[in-house]
C-alpha cells in the first residue's frame, strides 16, 4: 500500500460532516479501491469551537486558516463544500494553480466562473471534479463527460431543483396554490428560509449551465441561461395542465439547434413547462431529481435519484475523491475540459418553444377568427384549440390554445397582441409546453 | 493534432456497421474530443463478399484473418462486437496480452471468463472497457466503476433483458399468456427465432454477474448466478399480480447480505418477481432497460434507456473507444479491475426472499389453521392472507399468501409441504416478491 493521499476539507456543514463520517466508516474500502489510504490533513471552518456532535475526527485538524491549509505541501486534494462565489473561488484557484486536485460541489461558482477554474487546473496539472454540483448523488456528469463522448447529445432536459419539484408536486397532488405549497415545503425543511435561489430558478440555471457545457463541449455560464422561476405558477395553471393530461415541472433545458443561417447553436433555459403525464419526467415526485438525455445514437436515457441532502452529496464528493486520488497515484490527470465546439448560445427569443395559452374571451361570433388571425400574423401555427364556457359565469368563454413549435419571440409577440384585442378580456395563463405533448 | 489511434474492428453485424457509420459521421468531433483522429485499421468478418449496403468504409479494410489483424503493430485498440465465447475469447486474450486496449460488448464472455480478461489486461498494460455489455447505451458500468466508488452499494436491481420485458409488459397490458406474448415479440423482431437465451434468463444472468462484480468489488461469474426464466409465468399469475397492485418483471438482483456467522456475503440471482406498480421499475415498459441501485449514502438511483439495438449499443462502444484512445495518448491506463473484496456468493437457498403463494384449497373449517401451521414449522412468517371463493366453481376456495422475508430454502420447503397437504387441491402459483410490497 502506498503512502496516504491527503485531503484538505473546506467547510464542515451538512455535506462536509457527512464526508468526514464516510471517510471514517469506509476507510478500509476506500484504501483498497484507491491503492492508498485517504487522510484528512485539515478541515477549514469559520468557527473552531462549534459543537459538531460526535464527528469521528481529531479536533486538532480544524483550522480557520483555509488558505494556509490549501498551501501546505502535504495536501494533495482540496475538497470544497463551502459554496458561494467568494472566498471559494480564490481558494480553489490557489489550490489548482499550485497543482492540487480539486473536488467541489459548488454549482454557483462553476456556472459563474468554470472557465477560470478549468484554466487553473490545466495550468497546475491537477484534476477538477464536480459530480456533486448537479443532481447530488446521481452519477450524471461522468456519463456526460465520458460515456457519451462517442455520441452526439441533442437535448438535456432535467428536473434539477428539489425544492421547486417538491412545491410543484404538492400543487399537482392537492390543488394548492404556490404560496401554500411553499409554506408546506418550508415547514418540512425542503425550502430554505429565503427560498429565492430555488423558486426563482437561480439554482437550476447554474446547473443548466454546467450540464450544457458538458453536453455540448462549449463553455456556458449562468449569464447565458434564460431563467424564469415558478412563483407565478397558479393553482389554475396546474388545474388546466391536469385537464390536458399534463403536469407542470420546472425544467432545465439545453438543446442543440441552428440559427437562421443554418449555423449550429445551442439554447439553454430554465422555466416552468407543461409536460404530459406519460413523460418519464412527469412521475419524478417530491424532492427527487432526474435528467433526461437525448443523443443521436443512444436514444433516450434517464438518470434518477436524490438531488440533495448531506449523504447523497457526500457520496458524489467521495466518488470524485477516489477518482482524483487514483489519478494522483498513477501520476496522471483526467481528460481536461472539452470546450472545443464553442457553439454560440442563442438568445431566448430565437429558441424554439411551444406555448399553452388560456384566454378569457367575449362569447360572440368571430372571436376565434380574430384570435386565429393574430397567430397567423406572427407565423405561429396552432396545434389545438379548446373552447368552453367560462367558469366565472359572466357570459364569457374560455379559449385554450396549444401552438406548434415557433421562435419564443414570435410566441411572446403573439401573446402581447392578444392582450390588446378588445374581445380578449384577459390572458389567464401562458405556459411553455415540452416533452412532445 | 497527434497521429491517429488505430482500431481493429472484430465483427460487422448490426452493431459493427453502426460503429463504422458513427466513426465516419462523427469523425471531426471524435478527433477533437480525443486529441487525435480515429482510424479503422481493419475489419474482421466471416465473409468478405457480403453486401453491406452503403457502409462508408474502404472495402479493402475487410479481412477474414482476425488474429492477423489483431497482431498488427499499427493496431492500438481492438473493438469486439462478434459475441459468443470462442473465438472471441482467444482473440481478446491475444490482443490484451499484446498490450492493445480492448472495447467489447460481449456479456457472455465477460460473465464466463471476465477474470482471465482482466488478468490479461493487467499483464499487457492496456485497458479493458465493456460499457455496451450491459443495458446497451445506458451509462451504467462507468458510474458503478467510478462514481459510486466512494459509497457502499447495498443492492442492484435491474431489468436488463429487453425481450423478456417486452413479453411481460404485453402480458400485463393485454392479459395474454406467455406463448402468445412471445409470438408477438417474435413477429415484431423483439425476440430471436430461438429465444432461449432471453426467456430462460441466460442473457440476464450474464449481465447480473457483470453488475455484481462491479458493485461488490468481487469476481462473479455466470455460474454463480441463480437463474430462472419466465416461461412458466402464466396469465393467471399476471392477473393475480395486477389484483394486488403489482406487475411481474424478470429481475436481476445482486444484493449484499451476511451468512449465519455474520460474515459479509452477496447473492446474485435472476428470476421473475412481483413488484408493486408504484416501484420505479414497474413502469419500465416494452424493450426498455432500467437498473435501480441502492447505496448507503447515495440512496436510490435509477438509470433508464434502451438496452439493445445497433445504434444504442454502438454509442456505448464509441464512448469506451474515446476513453481508451485518450488513455493511450496520455500513456496511462484506467483504474484496473477492483476485486479486492472477494465476497463469497451465497447459494440461492440462503438468499433472503419473499414469496407470493396462491393455493386452491378445500372450503372447510380448519384449512387456514393447517396451512398456517406449515409456514410456522418452517419458521416462515406470513405478511398477508387473502381468502376467497375459487373461480372454478368447484366449491373450493383460494388462499393467496404473501410472506415476510425468509431464506429461499425455507420458503421452497414450505411450498413443498403445502403440496402434500390433503386439503390443498393445488399450488396454483408461486412467485417471489421484490421492491418493498
Amino acid at each position: 500500500m502506498k503512502s496516504p493521499v491527503r485531503l484538505a476539507l473546506l467547510g464542515c456543514g451538512t455535506v462536509g460532516a457527512e464526508v468526514v463520517r464516510l471517510l471514517h466508516e469506509q476507510s478500509a474500502d476506500l484504501a483498497a479501491r484507491i491503492g492508498a489510504p485517504l487522510e484528512i490533513a485539515g478541515i477549514a471552518v469559520r468557527r473552531i469551537g462549534r459543537d459538531r456532535g460526535d464527528l469521528p475526527v481529531d479536533p486538532a485538524l480544524f483550522t480557520t486558516d483555509a488558505l494556509g491549509l490549501i498551501k501546505r505541501d502535504d495536501v494533495d486534494v482540496v475538497v470544497e463544500v463551502v459554496g458561494g462565489l467568494e472566498p471559494a473561488r480564490s481558494w480553489l484557484l490557489e489550490a489548482l494553480r499550485a497543482g492540487k486536485s480539486v473536488v467541489t460541489a459548488n454549482k454557483a461558482l462553476l456556472a459563474e466562473d468554470g472557465g477560470a477554474l478549468h484554466d487553473a487546473a490545466a495550468e497546475g496539472g491537477g484534476d477538477l471534479y464536480y459530480e456533486a454540483s448537479v443532481a447530488g448523488a446521481i452519477p450524471l456528469l461522468r456519463p456526460l463527460r465520458e460515456s457519451l463522448h462517442g455520441d452526439r447529445v441533442t437535448q438535456v432536459t432535467g428536473i434539477v431543483n428539489g425544492t421547486t419539484n417538491f412545491i410543484l408536486s404538492a400543487m399537482h397532488a392537492t390543488g394548492a396554490g404556490f404560496a401554500e405549497a411553499l409554506e408546506e415545503a418550508t415547514e418540512l425543511g425542503y425550502a430554505e428560509a429565503d427560498p429565492t435561489a430555488d423558486v426563482e430558478g437561480f439554482d437550476a440555471a447554474a446547473k443548466a449551465a454546467i450540464l450544457a457545457s458538458l453536453a455540448f463541449h462549449t463553455r456556458v455560464s449562468a449569464a447565458d441561461v434564460h431563467r424564469e422561476g415558478i412563483t407565478e405558477v397558479t393553482a389554475a395553471d396546474m388545474a388546466s395542465a391536469k385537464a390536458m393530461g399534463c403536469t407542470i415541472k420546472l425544467l432545465c433545458i439545453a438543446a442543440r439547434g441552428a440559427d437562421a443561417a443554418g449555423r449550429e447553436t445551442i439554447s439553454v433555459r430554465v422555466h416552468p413547462a407543461l409536460i404530459p403525464l406519460s413523460h418519464p419526467l412527469a412521475s419524478v415526485g417530491d424532492a427527487f431529481n432526474a435528467v433526461f438525455i437525448e443523443a443521436e445514437a443512444a436514444g433516450q436515457l434517464m438518470f434518477y435519484g436524490r438531488g440533495a441532502g448531506g449523504a447523497p452529496t457526500a457520496s458524489a464528493v467521495l466518488g470524485d475523491v477516489v477518482a482524483v486520488a487514483r489519478n494522483r497515484l498513477a501520476g496522471v490527470r483526467a481528460a481536461s475540459e472539452s470546450a472545443y465546439a464553442a457553439l454560440p448560445v442563442r438568445p431566448m427569443g430565437e429558441a424554439l418553444t411551444r406555448y399553452h395559452i388560456s384566454l378569457d374571451v367575449a362569447d360572440r361570433p368571430g372571436v376565434l377568427e380574430a384570435v386565429a388571425g393574430v397567430f397567423a400574423r406572427h407565423d405561429v401555427s396552432i396545434a389545438t384549440v379548446r373552447q368552453g364556457p367560462s367558469g366565472g359565469g359572466t357570459g364569457d368563454a374560455v379559449l385554450v390554445i396549444v401552438t406548434h413549435v415557433a421562435p419564443d419571440a414570435a410566441l411572446a409577440a403573439t401573446v402581447d397582441e392578444l392582450r390588446g384585442l378588445e374581445i380578449v378580456r384577459s390572458v389567464a395563463s401562458v405556459l411553455r409546453v415540452e416533452g412532445g405533448l
